[in-house]
């Protein structure tokens, strides 16, 4: 059994002169101690180390949104780098524990669906259960396994620990469905997928198949319909349109609907999960 | 007079190569420039340092929060971390800058109390009165001893600084009072200590405790009762329970009143300070 | 066309044997994937470098809050720290992207006047407009230079490319207006420049101007009125008032309304432009 990365992992690391990058994702908010035990715990194996923060304020229990946000940001970090993505509302049940290793980066995290996406975009390598309890702090609170399971793996991980020690290779690891949009000749139908800090609304439509479908059907552009408003497409920039509400490939690569300086969720007054209807001219 | 751990520090952490950890804990919010301020003061003293947040999002000038907080982390760290905790109404006023070094840790902050909890869980060594002023940053603000006296003074200890030569010892540092429970054969009355994010309810009751007198009284569960409602107990994990409330030991080692996937402070409409009654069955 | 700075950074960082210190200033928030993208963006390119936070909760597109937030940080790091501030409503229109090199820093952002505090209080040896595309990510998103233009010049720029390197110098660099106070005799027209987490409101009054008012004026004290309201000044910290609404120079040398452990704003009901009416004794 071979874990695949870690000697190569060491080598360019080591050529690198880089610490190994631990990025954390959990919903535990800023306000408790709950995030700074975990980097206490990862701290407690290892120190030589970079911890960085994506975000702590995935809504309560929310999977989907963690998996989209963990999606949105992991390809642009280094080779090697570590995530530990806890959403995790079945801690202390039988869920198990996971290494989920692909060509470029570890994984680690509850087998609850939180790394669907990372098994859509990544290739996998192998994926672990985390059954070797040595690596755990040698107390483990039922209630609190990223401090206690999930960031000291990480901290042993980082510290050269090779992947296939943590565990036994499974392939029946979970995934939670993730909405696709439906598409027929002229119309696409999809779903607000995040709504974020300044209000644009982004789909699950990607970019790239809406282009497929525009250029096939010979549109040059589209209205997409929410909440029963229009919003024109597409323009290139936040500043570049006509109109209040429009459509844009955002930065994730996938259509967000936007107001210039202004929050289209706050205009249309709708969350994730509401219906995008486009219609192709 | 000796500071005492800082030689066997050095060695240690030169040993383990890693850079000193100061973690930091306010009440500073995130969103002025006050946190960065600390720690740009401590960077401007020594770089070669790791900085972590604990939290900023104490309440403001809320004491107890910002003691319990600290208290449910340090324990977690590596040795010799520095812990630098500003929740600091008097700021300005003749109240003493502390440095309190125990057998484990280093502790940087207002003498108001902050530090109650280190004072009971760890055995200290000494805590001294930060009268070094040439160790403060050059100018003071009266209303700012975070950036110019707190951070400065972690930087040049993280930096190698003997904890002797921040000032004078002293023995009659302030505490603030600690909520206790009181028990009696079959009951017993404790508060909430602390909601957290998810809305669990941390009391003031150690799970030890709790363990002990149930054990004394021949009981096996118990009805914990907030705001005229009850919580089953105890169960393992939040996903364990039947009813809707329901009580269990949590990762800080104190019962909390928890709802499976939902927040029992939204349920129960209450805030830290309300009375938990436990009557053993 | 001399950078000036970067020889001398790095001797002088090398002799520091730190590495560089890149600090992030955004109206991102913390929810999103969006500032973890800039600093996956930052290592990269580069690992050995220190990335801090000063804060990404700046109101969406407040071009001022974030120029004064930066102001009342950037002095207090260490020189040759490289700051990155993403306030940016432009974003994909030809608003150009800059790296303004002064006599201590580097800053990196937008030409949107993000950096008008700075051009104040630095001595600016060259501002570039980074035309030099190769230092960007190979595919640039119209809608997020924070992760593919701003962050990866900052990694460049850490990792010890010449400044001169990233693009052209100009001085047409843009700037926002900055509300100056009014000064009379015996009374000074200030506003309320920001309003921190505690409710103190900071105004765009400097203490030291203040103090030679009244100096010449013969004023020992003053009444500053704010909505209708009287606080009393000066006094030297939160904690030192009779009254219930006082104003002392705070810790960015800006004079301050004040309510001691009370939030000024609720009481007085007042956001950022308010008007503060200074009448000298």
């Amino acid at each position: 059994m071979e874990g695949g990365l870690l000697m190569k992992d060491k080598e360019e690391v080591a050529r690198l002169e880089r610490w190994p990058i631990i990025a954390l994702l959990t919903d535990f908010g800023t306000q408790d101690h709950y995030v700074a035990c975990m980097k206490a715990a990862i701290l407690a194996v290892t120190s030589k180390v970079q911890i960085l923060d994506i975000t702590h304020d995935i809504p309560s229990h929310d999977l989907l949104s963690g998996a989209f946000t963990l999606k949105s940001v992991f390809p642009f970090f280094p080779y090697y780098t570590i995530f530990v993505a806890v959403v995790d509302p079945g801690v202390g049940t039988k869920r198990r524990p996971l290494l989920v290793v692909t060509e470029n980066y570890y994984f680690i995290g509850p087998d609850n669906g939180i790394f669907s996406f990372v098994y859509e975009d990544e290739r996998v390598t192998t994926v672990y259960d985390i059954d070797s309890t040595h690596y755990y702090r040698p107390q483990v609170s039922p209630t609190f396994h990223g401090r206690d399971i999930f960031a000291p793996c990480a901290g042993w991980l980082a510290k050269g620990v090779e992947s296939e020690n943590f565990g036994t290779p499974i392939t029946n690891y979970g995934r939670i469905p993730i909405p696709k949009p439906e598409f027929s000749e002229k119309t696409i139908t999809a779903m607000i997928l995040h709504v974020d800090k300044f209000g644009n609304l982004i789909t699950n439509l990607k970019g790239a198949d809406l282009q497929q479908v525009m250029s096939k059907a010979g549109s040059k552009s589209f209205t997409a319909t929410v909440a029963g408003k229009a919003a024109q497409g597409p323009v290139a920039t936040y500043g570049g349109a006509a109109s209040e509400l429009f459509a844009l490939v955002g930065s994730t690569g996938y259509v967000e609907i936007a107001a210039n300086q202004k929050s289209a969720r706050n205009i249309l007054q709708v969350t994730r999960g509401a219906q995008v209807k486009f219609q192709l001219a």
